[in-house]
């Protein structure tokens, strides 16, 4: 399905544009704020009432997003003109029901579908010729353990369906198979296949975002943020700056830049639609080497940071507004370049609860934001905010929104608890 | 009143802080979405509903706010944590009242009695031993035309109680004495007294954002905005850009900084509370002179710049809303710089009516954001949006944002139509 260029907003509420998000956490909720200050008409659908985006959305609706009846029903009275998934929980064939009666999803029903399962993914991924580590399948205990043996370790081992990592696990040694296993069945999503794959000794581990939109003559064309670094710690994200490098052989960094852009380009392609797509690839900085692992067709955790590194309305989030409106990314070069050398810091919740509290003393620091999302409800590990930080190098930017995150202490009843994780810190 | 330093922030909606906005117009709308990302909950009153800020709300309630029935009911009903008046058409009575009680109004009672009215503020900024231009009161036509004669012309007349420069005039000679008079006849507050100020023949015109917060001690402590420069059409902002100056000999500028920082300094005491102060002064470059004219208690709409110029979270908005709140303003310095040469150029409507539409073909640019605010009514010269470029230097950004902004068209069921001032613009 092709998107047209949008020549003419109207008022919210009345005869203008209209977003539906599906899906309406931290990510969604910045996303929302870029339309707003558009002028766009924002409708929030998830899970629970109050979520991060239902706090900034015209209207909201607190629904089962499985549920194909309940997304009928919101859609059938909205009438939007994008639909907008942030999350996997979604009923997809009633993406592919709602793209077939001429609605607009971002970026497009089958590249949600592809995106949300891995082993589609990966076949996607390597159909473009990307390079990427080397794979297997397993679907119970004893192809897995082969799937091991035959990829070698360390390996990785990831359910086919789940998000942020969940259900992901490193396998040192042939003493890890079964861990890793039950690992698998607690992801979110469908356990019965695991994919097992090479574990590739990257240097640095990067997301580029890149987007699809349609120009002022209708034409499809691309822009490229320059690439962010970041890490995880089980899995899921953690910090992230921005950009990726900043003292490396300029040479080299050069030629790796124009493979991920290269191959994002061409997995974007693959996915289709419009919109900002987020391909998470590893880097062996001395081999010159990229390999491409996972890409999201939306915004990402690990962007965040482009709300400090980007000119205003460059952001992942204004970027993604703008391109599933129809509404043109001008912009003097292929490659967009962060203003700032910026860096990000999750505040975790390490405590359970209702209405948790957030005791910031000495959090707040000089060139340095802390975002507090809103959930009404926090559980161990759970994502409650992030700290995001400027500095004159991404070193300084990410030791100071470390320092910040970590002043950062949550109560829901239990008292304060802070962040223990120290693995990967700066000490 | 005093503010106390804020350690614990809580979940909104619930045990959180709460913001209540008396106005919610385009800029208590930015004020809004900063506080948001701090995970605070925001209600919003205005005179009529799904105004700007209202739609980024929890919250909103439409009244009339001379009506300290209603908004005292809003009060007692909302129990917020801070009152923001964002207009000068709210019943300031009810303001003392409300800070009689223990309600904290930003930046207290005082200021905004002060502000809202010119001879209040003329004598309160003369009081501080700034410099002004010469001025004269009159109540008559009569004794209009004595102040006039004894400030000499060219003079400028101005009502004492209005906003935005409505019922604003320039005299240039004896002959605009009558027009001048009826002018300010037409101002939206009371026209009873009227003032005539001598014309300073002054190079640039500047606003400079000054904020008084709390630190974590509980101390008092002030930071500033390096200046940003404006020019007005019929006494309403309609450009501006920052940094003020770029390429004027460095000592003299420090010199007339130095100047602003330390009247601001001034008048923000003098007028009391807490959050973010807009002075409106006059430059004369040559003589390095410094004149004050007008202070505004809140962000001001020359400050919509600071959006595109300065870090994320150091915005007008950003500084107001972290200052009302009692979270400390963290920065290096005293004076804040902007991150990047930006400017602002106001989109206006020379049209009227119900649910306008925006033409935006061609509008898009370079680095270039153009925002509309979705007021769901607009009349002739109504401020509908603004574009928010940015640039290599500051006439590279005001050039983007004047061409962006005039190829947005505007139909509100009379036919397409663009913005015809050429007045003070690029050619």
């Amino acid at each position: 399905m092709s998107l047209k260029s949008r020549k003419i907003l109207g008022t919210p509420c009345a005869n203008g544009a209209k977003l539906l998000f599906l899906g309406a956490g931290e990510l969604g909720k910045e996303t929302m704020i870029e339309a707003q200050r558009m002028g766009i008409e924002v409708v929030a659908v998830d899970r629970y009432a109050n979520s991060p985006g239902m706090q900034v959305a015209h209207r909201s609706y607190p629904i089962n997003m499985k549920s194909e009846r309940a997304l009928m029903a919101i859609v059938a009275r909205e009438r939007p003109d994008a639909i907008i998934p942030e999350i996997e929980a979604i009923n997809i064939d009633t993406l592919f029901k709602l793209e077939k009666e001429g609605y607009f999803v971002a970026p497009c029903a089958k590249a949600v579908w592809t995106a949300m399962h891995r082993e589609r993914l990966r076949e996607a991924i390597a159909s473009t010729g990307a390079r990427t580590s080397k794979y297997e399948y397993a679907t119970d205990l004893e192809s897995f353990r082969k799937a091991c043996d035959k990829i070698g370790f360390p390996c990785v081992s990831k359910p086919i369906q789940s998000s942020s990592g969940k259900g992901s696990y490193l396998l040192k040694s042939k003493k890890d198979v079964e861990k890793a296993f039950k690992e698998a069945e607690k992801a979110r999503g469908s356990a019965a296949k695991i994919i097992v794959e090479e574990f590739i000794d990257f240097d640095v581990e990067i997301t580029e975002l890149s987007v699809k939109y349609v120009n002022e003559k209708g034409r499809d064309e691309s822009k490229f943020v320059r690439p962010l670094g970041h890490y995880q710690i089980e899995g899921d994200y953690h910090s992230s700056w921005h950009p990726w490098i900043e003292d490396g052989d300029e040479k080299m960094v050069k030629k790796i830049e124009k493979q991920i852009y290269d191959y994002s380009q061409r997995i974007m392609d693959n996915l289709g639609g419009y919109g900002l797509y987020a391909h998470e690839m590893f880097i062996d900085l001395k081999n010159g080497k990229v390999y491409a692992n996972e890409t999201a067709c939306r915004p990402h955790d690990t962007g965040l940071v482009t709300m400090a590194s980007m000119p205003l309305g460059y952001s992942q989030f204004a970027l993604h507004a703008k391109a599933v409106l129809g509404i043109p990314i001008q912009w003097h070069d292929r490659v967009i370049e962060p203003r700032s050398s910026a860096a990000s810091h999750v505040i975790i919740s390490h405590t359970e609860g209702w209405y948790p509290q957030y005791n910031v003393t000495g959090a707040y620091d000089d060139d340095t934001n802390v975002l507090i999302f809103g959930k009404p409800e926090t559980y161990a590990e759970r994502r409650m905010g992030v700290v995001l930080s400027c500095g004159k190098t991404v070193e300084q930017a990410r030791r100071k929104a470390q320092a910040s995150a970590h002043k950062v202490k949550i109560d829901a009843g239990q008292g304060w608890k802070g962040q223990e994780i120290t693995e990967k810190h700066y000490h």
